[in-house]
């Protein structure tokens, strides 16, 4: 370690001249920089003494004995750059395939389509009715709150009422999705989606304010009363609640301002690569699904890997930091830990438990623990934990596509012996990559699943 | 900082925990793992009183001020597994690549026609005549040195000597390549090489013990007459002459051989993607190129540029990490500073003076500082050596190539505006994705360059 350090160090130091360096004098000393390995030569001069001493210097300078950087005995570290490579070796190469795209397909983005994938019939949005339908249950919960805090309420009764509040969160809106015809995949996608983080929010919060009464805390009554409150914990980028968020002294305008054009920027780049990208690859891979050719079908699923992967990365990076960091600079709301280095999860489990934090935080508060305390075994609380994943996974899926296939559901499940087999046999940056791999390759393999057997559906429908 | 080595240390014990995590309890505290980001709660019982503490934890523990960790502001820089991500990725995407490649052109790899590579007619073999003639100019340089220590040439006689001798070894394997028909380009190439080699290290030969004659120290008298010495020196993984070498104390047999694995791994790998890969791209770029039709010239530099790159970064951990250990571990040779961090570089200038470390170390040492000697100002110093260097690479291509168009020469000298541009105006990261941008892009255009040309005369010839 202190060896890494005195190499790092040192290679520091000369990148330090290195970077000094230039062709003109005008900045930094080029002697110092293109000397940098001999710097005790730089005093070698003309005069026979001067020489003499440089070239003891030189002798004793030229060689010494040391381990090659990249042998595991110089105990050196430092990659920094192969991040700028992996970076410039993606744009090139993708510059490339977006080149070869554009010649083989011509431009194929159209921002007017987007549209048509919320709505087939301009006058009626009815994704958008059930959105706003969701006031009603955050009304029923608040009131019933209040009963309770009045002490109107016994505790049965509540929980009965919040109970019967969030099956038919859950049935409802799938009911709609499923009968309204106007309802387009991804609208109601969207709705449903707006649904489950509402369950999960009010879920937070009648959990809150029961575990409130039961310590029988005085400004629990106050705050349960206020509207205006639930209403920020709605809109705020957490799904646990509670009775005094930290908040940020004062909204910040310029990284606003930045956390809003990104949100702007990735969101035409992820509409664009997939139209561009995305979709290409997936209808030239139907053919070979259907016919099974495999060797083709690994090529388009590893085709497809890249594309699909990028895409996801931009869709983390613009849920998780750009939007969810605008919301809470918007509402000065404090917490920013939307999600954790999972980039460097060695295990499954550690991926799982710090890619979507305030998911994590949510199962943690709310359904892991409440199990332990149950009395619940830790194995079986965390396979329940990855069930109800799984369940939301297959329920956001399967009912806007209008099709139960459980690909989403199972894709969700296998995690458990994945994370078993992982935390078991692998460590480290093997444990890393093999999170990594899972991430790329599983992805686009559920994709092609459900677009699969969406397109066959649809073809089918077309061919009768 | 303080604050990024916080981050960095709580990410590290949380990721810690997310290592020991498991389904089973086998391994390590699943719970500690699974509550990772509220150990705090762990001890929540069932009891009323433990429920609270839990409780009051819980609320206090949930939420607290903090920064995303993609946010500037939180000083967090752990990207440790993107290192894994982007070997990930490029694994996949070339096992893509490869069997799409494989899909189109079937199995192209064949080991002999190597050897054809080297030798038209398997009963001449002029490269190696050429290389075995190299001995010769080393007793000619030892028998000037032993002359001079002697005091039986003068000074003046014996830079004549020298001086002829080296011309002579410049000169000679030039003409033999270019009028000698059965040598191959790249049996040219190699021998040309060899000599190149052999030119600098006897160049620094004759510096240095010219230098100890100066200082009159004795032992110079001894060695300079021992053969043994010059061809450990010759054989040496260093250009750089000096009276005592560094030494390990012994071989590490393991070491010996990972090094010879790796040697004759990537040999293969390296002849293997080239025949696979690289040759298929540059044929079908011909005709984009004749046409010249940009679009589809860019497309192919481009989809060029990656296997050329990978071929490099391949070549370069072959020949300056695997070959030169090698060498140096059989020799007991001590200094292993091959190449130093250059991944790293945020100057062109720091580039040059980093990959190769045994060239920039002869350059600093007998070209550059004695310049400096001389009187010549750094910046007309830092050219010669970049002329040097070009003429150099031109010499290595042209002559094997038999064909005179300076792109090599002129590539190494856009070195110098490219220098000074990125050192002007773009600093860290950027400076580093500039040098990558200009290693990626930069090689593939010259190949393209060079093996047009080369095509075109060929099928020019076949034409007439």
């Amino acid at each position: 370690m202190a060896d890494s350090s005195a190499t790092e160090a040192s290679t520091r130091r000369r990148r330090a001249a290195g970077r000094s360096a230039s062709l003109l004098p005008v900045n930094g000393q080029p002697e110092a920089a293109f000397l940098g390995s001999a710097p005790a030569n730089v005093r070698g001069g003309r005069g026979q003494a001067k020489r003499d001493r440089s070239l003891e210097t030189a002798r004793s300078d030229c060689h010494r004995t040391q381990e090659s950087l990249l042998s595991s005995a110089s105990g050196y570290n430092n990659y920094r750059g192969i991040l700028n490579w992996c970076v410039v070796m993606l744009v090139l190469s993708n510059a490339r395939l977006f080149l070869e795209n554009l010649l083989r397909y011509g431009i194929l983005v159209d921002p007017i389509q987007v549209i048509s994938l919320f709505l087939h019939d301009p006058y009626s949005w009815p994704a958008l009715c059930l959105v706003i339908v969701e006031n009603m249950f955050i009304l029923v919960a608040v009131y019933t709150e209040r009963q309770l805090s009045k002490g109107s309420f016994s505790e049965r009764v509540g929980f009965l009422i919040h109970c019967t509040n969030m099956a038919i969160m859950i049935t409802f809106p799938a009911a709609v999705v499923l009968l309204v015809p106007s309802i387009t995949p991804v609208g109601g996608a969207s709705a449903l989606s707006l649904y489950t983080i509402l369950f999960l929010k009010l879920y937070s919060y009648k959990d809150v304010n029961r575990w409130c009464r039961e310590l029988s805390t005085i400004k629990v009554k106050k705050l349960a009363r206020s509207l205006s409150y639930i209403y920020y914990f709605i809109f705020a980028p957490t799904l646990c609640y509670e009775l005094n968020f930290p908040r940020s002294p004062k909204i910040r305008m310029a990284f606003l301002i930045r956390r809003l054009f990104e949100m702007l920027f990735f969101t035409q780049l992820l509409v664009a690569l997939t139209q561009q990208w995305m979709v290409p690859i997936i209808q030239s891979s139907m053919k070979p699904l259907e016919d099974m050719d495999l060797s083709r079908m690994t090529e388009r699923l590893l085709r497809l890997a890249v594309p699909n992967h990028l895409l996801w990365l931009m869709f983390f990076y613009w849920f998780f930091h750009s939007s969810m960091n605008f919301t809470a600079e918007l509402l000065r709301f404090g917490d920013r830990q939307f999600y954790n280095d999972w980039w460097n999860s060695e295990t499954v489990t550690y991926f799982w438990q710090n890619w979507n934090i305030p998911v994590h935080k949510w199962c943690l508060r709310h359904f892991y623990k409440p199990l332990l305390r149950k009395g619940f075994s830790k194995i079986v609380s965390q396979s329940a934990v990855f069930l109800l994943s799984a369940f939301f996974h297959e329920y956001l899926l399967s009912v806007p596509l209008r099709m139960f296939r459980l690909w989403a559901f199972m894709g969700m499940m296998a995690q458990l012996p994945l994370a078993w087999l992982v935390g078991r046999f692998l460590r480290g940056n093997y444990g890393n990559a093999a999170v990594w791999i899972s991430l790329i390759i599983g992805q686009p393999f559920a994709v092609l699943m459900y677009v699969h057997d969406y397109y066959v559906l649809h073809y089918r429908q077309e061919a009768e």
